[in-house]
């Protein structure tokens, strides 16, 4: 009954979004049918990386996760590379590391703590992710540093985007590596039993064959969606006196991460606070170590090489979010008043980026 | 004996105060009475709020001795924001904050050090502390930001410091509220048997309602030595060629948190470090936490908002005793050396600022 | 046998590097004889130092190999204040501090982490050597953060400079102090096995009066090879078109940190993975904390000051190397993941100096 309302509802938004771009309507209507049916497409194809990552074993799933995971980002900041609106596809992507680091991950934090006194996680894990977190700040820091001290030109600048971003897959490849093959167990723990347990309570939905075909499926229907999403954005901001900022670094973010933001939070309410962190601060890791590096190689392929210097503020929300969720995730235990914090810097940064 | 006798050093230094102050002597005298006078009656007011602690019972003290410990700096400020001076509030505060964390854990993490080779306190309490210092200087830092880069208007930056405020004026709340009720016990431990032993030393001493008068007689007697202070300061600047930055975040600074800065190297010496910390952290974090976002409010509903902006150094200053600061605590565990470095950082600002 | 080849070598590199440098040889030529002159004669120091250690015994041992250790650097560095090349003084002792945090460090981690799944040190001594850390890199930040905010001036500068110079050589003693004596065994642990089983390895080699001569010895050559490579940089970097920020940091650094760099990764692979720390760590520390500061008060009593104020992308290259370097080994536990991104770091860095 429930599945079929939630199947009922992905047809008829996408189909609804697609009749409205199509025909032109206002786009302050586009971009609303749009917005809402991308909570549900990408939801779907949450769920079948999930299911196609049952049957393809917790190595290759967790492999398979990892790239599809954050697919609707990467889709929704591919058109916007097309578009060579980079300004625009700098703030998605700071939106989704300060989204996934402050809300999705301060909102799972603060409803698990509720329920549970205090939380625990891996502290190994824990440790690892805030080392990345300072490399992926790092990297992002250098060149806009360089740049902007006048110290090199903006010519050796997209030079050095290319050389950092080729290094980032590379580190990000290693990790793969590192916490799927050479030290799986010793960042496991807690987060193991969670993860053996999750896949039973869906296994029998879907078969082997329809979870590709629904992965395949649900993939184009994201990118048509988020194609018609991106087509809308500039005429909606103009109309309401919005920034770019705002819009990408909160709206889109927002949006784009819908479907992670209700897993983790369910997951911390099952008290798998472990899960709910891998799935914040890994999705974040991602798009700082992987979908911004191919991003750069995408746009340098496409003749307009993007550089990888983000704006000043950009470079200061991702730090600041970066600094709490270390400090607060590095012991290995959560409580209901570090979630608020979380979300006391997110609302800061969100006011802020509002006034611009 | 002793008791009358710095009762009687009070009343002397109160009145030789208020009398330099309303005959008009030399500044440089009326500065030196009152600056000598501060000090005791800072000491009064701290022993009748740890008085009217006793009898209000271990939350509600906790509470009292929140709101009334930064009681002088708070009126103290009052007085400059009614003056406009802005920058000597933001100096003092400043000031409050780096004093705390530097000179008055360094003096009691070094001479408990030279007593206990190493002092143990709640490593729990450590992490959140630690977390909660990152908040506050991130919500100082990002307005900084958003200001010096033109991403906002100095009119928007009041609008945007309001709302800080306002947001750090509730995680504050929330925070009484997790470290009072919810997770008491999680943060006590080596803290909570000395919190139960101090009542018992000065239990006796004054009755209740002997107390409470007392705490109001303080607090009115703040009051006026602080507003006598304030009004010769400038004078004292010009005259010796000190920079307001100097005297708001060193000379006031060390004057109104002198009771503050002997019962921590107290409790140190007896092998409370818990508690040193407590005094330490927790002051600094309610001066930025409570008093720097009540002023904000208090500056509006006088009229003339003062924004929550500060110069870089002072942010400099701030962020760089936070990040000392928490690197030292964050193990739960203090020695001499750590003690020594915190002082080695203050210096260095000391000499910095008296510079400029 | 082994011995022989490489006293041979030593003598045989340094004698070329003498005769191309008095003879007048091409200035690439004198450039590449004594970089590969340097690397042997220093490892003569370091053997050297370690073997006078032996018969000093632990502590007075432990305070020559901390003050001979960085001769080579030291040396190096004297020459070119006294030729006035002030920014190649500070980009060599940039690529000092950063070239031991990510080189050398991450070099001995993942090599040690490749044998050994986790390497385990004292916890303790990491602490207190990430607070360490973040004291140097705020000791070197202030004055540049006073004088680029125009907050003080470059007259003053220099007086900040030797203000914080002498805090920082006193800090640097009380840490001889702590560590080696106060709180030696509270800081030993796995450590202190190691540092008992080395030397005997190298004890029977040279007696008690050959191992002096032969420290003084290496001194000498050490001061004469380094001189004579300085001398042949300026023409060397001009003909490549390489930037003396690249050079200084890189080149010089990795040539003068040779013979470290070898024990570090071979003590790691032994499993002694707190030396290696030790090695890298305490001496990027010395660097900061006592021969920048020797070299500020050398260059003062030269009669022609040197500032302590580092250029920005200079203070960034520490700021990052000491923020990765203290997230990886503030757990006291490592893994061949960990030394990757240290390597990653520093490749980055490499890249943008490089690009200057």
């Amino acid at each position: 009954m429930k599945k079929k309302i939630s199947a009922s509802l992905l047809i008829v938004t996408f189909i609804l979004s697609a009749v409205s771009h199509f025909a032109g309507w206002d786009p302050t209507v586009q971009f609303a049918l749009s917005a809402i049916s991308v909570i549900f497409v990408a939801g779907f194809l949450g769920k079948a990386t999930e299911s196609v990552s049952h049957y393809a074993g917790q190595r290759l799933g967790g492999f398979l996760n990892a790239t599809f995971g954050n697919a609707a980002e990467l889709i929704i900041a591919f058109f916007l590379v097309k578009e060579g609106l980079f300004d625009m596809v700098k703030a998605s992507l700071t939106g989704s590391i300060i989204g996934n680091l402050l809300l999705v991950l301060g909102l799972s934090i603060f409803a698990g703590g509720l329920k549970f006194k205090v939380q625990n996680f891996n502290v190994s894990l824990a440790g690892m992710n805030g080392s990345l977190m300072i490399v992926a700040v790092i990297a992002l820091f250098i060149p806009a540093v360089f740049l902007n001290t006048h110290s090199i030109t903006p010519t050796d600048t997209k030079l050095l985007s290319l050389v950092v971003a080729g290094i980032l897959i590379v580190a990000y490849i290693a990790w793969l590596i590192f916490s799927m093959i050479t030290h799986k167990k010793y960042l496991a723990d807690v987060t193991v039993d969670s993860a053996e347990e999750l896949p039973n309570e869906h296994a029998p939905e879907w078969s082997k064959g329809k979870s590709i075909m629904y992965l395949i499926l649900a993939t184009v229907m994201v990118a048509f969606v988020s194609e018609w999403l991106v087509g809308t954005l500039e005429v909606f901001t103009t109309r309401f006196g919005l920034s770019e900022l705002f819009v990408g670094a909160f709206l889109v973010a927002i949006i784009g991460n819908a479907a992670e933001h209700s897993a983790a939070i369910m997951l911390a309410m099952k008290n798998k606070i472990g899960a709910s962190v891998e799935i914040a601060v890994g999705s974040s890791l991602q798009i700082a170590l992987f979908v911004a590096p191919v991003l750069v190689f995408v746009s340098y392929f496409n003749g307009n090489t993007m550089d990888i210097v983000f704006s000043t503020i950009e470079l200061v929300a991702i730090s600041v979010a970066v600094f709490i969720a270390k400090s607060i995730t590095q012991d290995g235990s959560t409580n209901w008043y570090e979630g608020l914090l979380l979300l006391v810097v997110y609302i800061i940064l969100g006011v802020s980026f509002f006034l611009v």
